[in-house]
């Protein structure tokens, strides 16, 4: 069983197009494993040659990655009986001494702190950004670049000396405050601009939120699946994750999870990362009240629920809650896009002076012309009428994409999260292994991704694929789907 | 001995301007020297009485403060002699629970977690951040803002999509390209384009520095006297300082020092900041090799060296380490000007995988089109021109204020640090109190940085102010000056 998970655990990981050596990687996924506490102590491993033969590698390159971990004390062999995770577990990443008066190759990875590793351990932005169907990526080529950059020249045309010179942690104030009166409007936030801090979007203001309100070894639940990027800044934090299954109506803790009282919880009630349902009212209202019985911040993140094809969107939990348990965040990198770097976290009252100030020590702030732009964009209503517009144009293409499914597949395949956002998931039969599928559509220049992904656990119960549709033309689709489908079919 | 020092540094830090009242400013402020082990345990507090007239605070201030760390164990009574610093401190801050159903409000500051409240307790970003005597911030009504604009308005004119969508975590390679050559050329810095991180400015590249390379409880070896931000950001992650004496030539270990082998080794041997001095090349070389004998990492802050007046800089640090001990960082804010927010990272080679992959998990990337502006600002040499400039007329206002110094004082202060830069530093008699000189400038709006305060230990024998030249008009320094003089002439 153990043995089992092992190696679906290091299948996921292992990454053939990377330019570090196999044996490297495998050794650095097992280390970080037993650092997890994923593989506990006291556990036995595979022998080199199952283990060898389950990932289709050389013994050798599995002969390598013991010997390294036995040599640094992270596994131990025991006579007769074979090799076992060890009983103390050095705490600090073993360092070995660097060649004196040499500049031969350290292992990159060998010289990070255990922090620093856990960093980059399972960091999961992919490379490509752009094309079908690339999960979460806007179709920036629609961006009205014009409108955008005459707005910016009339800012530069005489920068006041306060736009130029270091600014306050919270962001320009006129831009707080129409990013106030957005949210209160569309997405009923009940905030003023105080509360709000301009960030660099979701990555920094989870970095923030963790930096001042938690400590190593706070426990945070997660929604299973989860958004990558959440989990791995958890887990970089030094905070243990506690997964929480979803149903229909969103997180769902069961009794041993509520038993476990964490410092966060995570979740994308408008949206779920990625299945796409919308928390229920009671499943909000029970999770309030739960935080604010037990005094835990819920992060709510509202990724992309401006794209709302069918039906209405929920208010926003924060809207909902009365006891300042709520942190809420959105970005503009799905509205806007990406590269544009702006997100914002509005905050409890009680918290805003304190999370203002953190970002100043943390980052300095500044960056006013640029967040003026984007406060004209959206005064101007460029904002709203691009909303509109994008809307549009992806709801056209979501619809070209579940016919092309229809018509490629029957009941074998199962079509979840339709309603909103940028992506949809395909459900695929237990047997598939998605991995392997999104390898192979990689292959052949195209980008999914695999559903199981984004589980804590990899589990094949959870195979699927997940397709955005934004940045890819109308006409590209049913070509890039045809490419698609026809690996899936030699899997079913 | 111990009495003095707690109420010297609690004169620093409590803040008259602030809206927190007094008695939860010292509270914070013990519970944090308590923390951060400044109050070791089994150190005996003064009387409250005694506190009370030493800081000219009324008793039931600081008997309100004793109750509450008593109330949550950082402190404890000893029956007929006094409290204590308590023998076994709560490791995590103590969280009074949130009223029921009620929106009473909780302190700020109790909310937050043990490393959130030491990243903001220190806070030190002033609100001033332009007139006479700001030390650190460039004219930034210089700026040819007009060449920017149209740099910019050209980027924009038919931007690529890979400019607009998520980006690589080490920056727009182009721009990465330009700085290498620029690093090249004039800080003798040897590196490729592949070992530069762009990132928004010095508090960011430490940050990254800290999170990839150390764990809490590493020991960082800091100038004493140093930069607030790198001190504040250290001590926010875990960090233990260890600061160390300047002399003319720099930094300067004893033997003590020495061994303690720290992970970190922070200085700026360009400029040494905020006393100005450059370190030695006999005391670089026997800090890069005390650093490859043991593993540290040299953390090289190169904030403003291009701005010289007398004599010839000295290499970069980074530039004579053979041994991939260095990282190297450096600023546009004061080249260009602060809301610029882009500085850039130097790295090993060995390390410049894992600080990309860093950067992206923590933050994803982007601001293609300010960076592309920045490469052509750079390529069309814009940037040394005004480079060029901008030396002219710092040195010319250093200039005025030099005479100005001496035209009011005689031998009874000390001028400091007027080789480069963009401040200096005063030194003033003992018995002089910098923080009070700066606070009665500050009423009349001059605005200084009292030199004790960049010390480890407020101590009298530092006193001193900092004074920025380089963001005051030449015809405003003398006035300013005047107003400055006359307050320091009460306190000599």
């Amino acid at each position: 069983m153990r043995t089992f998970n092992l190696s679906d655990y290091l299948l996921q990981y292992l990454d053939k197009t990377s330019d570090t050596p196999r044996n490297r990687q495998l050794y650095r996924l097992m280390r970080q494993a037993i650092l997890d506490r994923v593989l506990p102590p006291d556990t036995r491993l595979p022998s080199s040659r199952d283990l060898a033969n389950e990932l289709q590698i050389s013994r050798n390159t599995v002969l390598y990655a013991y010997e390294q971990l036995l040599a640094e004390g992270y596994v131990e062999a025991r006579a007769g009986s074979g090799t076992y995770v060890a009983d103390t577990v050095p705490d600090t990443v073993f360092m070995p001494p660097t060649p004196r008066g040499s500049n031969a190759a350290v292992s990159d990875w060998a010289q990070l702190s255990q922090r620093g590793h856990r960093l980059v351990a399972h960091a999961g932005a992919s490379p490509q950004q752009w094309g079908a169907f690339v999960p979460g990526v806007p179709d920036v080529t629609r961006f009205p670049h014009k409108i955008w950059s005459s707005l910016q020249s009339k800012i530069w045309r005489n920068p006041a000396v306060a736009t130029l010179t270091y600014g306050g942690g919270g962001g320009y104030q006129p831009l707080r405050e129409v990013v106030a009166e957005y949210l209160k409007g569309s997405r009923s936030v009940d905030c003023e601009a105080g509360q709000v801090v301009i960030t660099n979007g979701i990555h920094q203001s989870i970095d923030l939120c963790l930096r001042l309100l938690s400590d190593p070894g706070d426990v945070a639940w997660v929604e299973d699946p989860c958004y990558w990027g959440a989990r791995n800044l958890l887990t970089a934090s030094g905070i243990t994750i506690r997964p929480i299954r979803v149903d229909p109506e969103g997180i769902c803790p069961d009794h041993a999870d509520l038993a476990v009282v964490p410092r966060f919880i995570f979740v994308t009630p408008s949206h779920q990362y990625p299945l796409g349902m919308v928390m229920s009212l009671a499943r909000r209202r029970s999770l309030l009240e739960y935080a604010k019985t037990h005094g835990c911040w819920i992060i709510e993140d509202d990724y992309d629920s401006e794209f709302r094809y069918n039906g209405r969107p929920l208010a926003s939990l924060q809207g909902m809650d009365s006891d300042e348990r709520v942190l809420y965040m959105g970005t503009f990198s799905k509205t806007m896009f990406p590269g544009l770097r702006l997100g914002y976290l509005v905050l409890p009252p009680s918290l805003k002076q304190p999370f203002v100030t953190g970002m100043e020590e943390l980052h300095r702030s500044g960056q006013a012309p640029l967040q003026a732009t984007m406060a004209e964009f959206m005064i101007q209503g460029h904002f709203s009428s691009h909303i509109r517009k994008m809307r549009l144009l992806y709801g056209a293409r979501l619809e070209i994409l579940q016919q092309e499914i229809a018509r490629h597949f029957a009941d074998d395949v199962q079509v979840v999260g339709t309603d909103a956002g940028l992506h949809l998931a395909l459900r695929l039969p237990e047997k598939c292994d998605d991995q392997l599928i999104a390898g192979q559509a990689r292959e052949q220049g195209v980008i999914v991704r695999p559903l199981s992904s984004y589980y804590h656990v990899p589990d094949s119960r959870n195979a699927g694929l997940v397709l955005g549709y934004a940045c890819v033309n109308d006409a590209n689709i049913a070509p890039a789907f045809d490419v698609l489908a026809r690996i899936i079919r030699r899997h079913l």
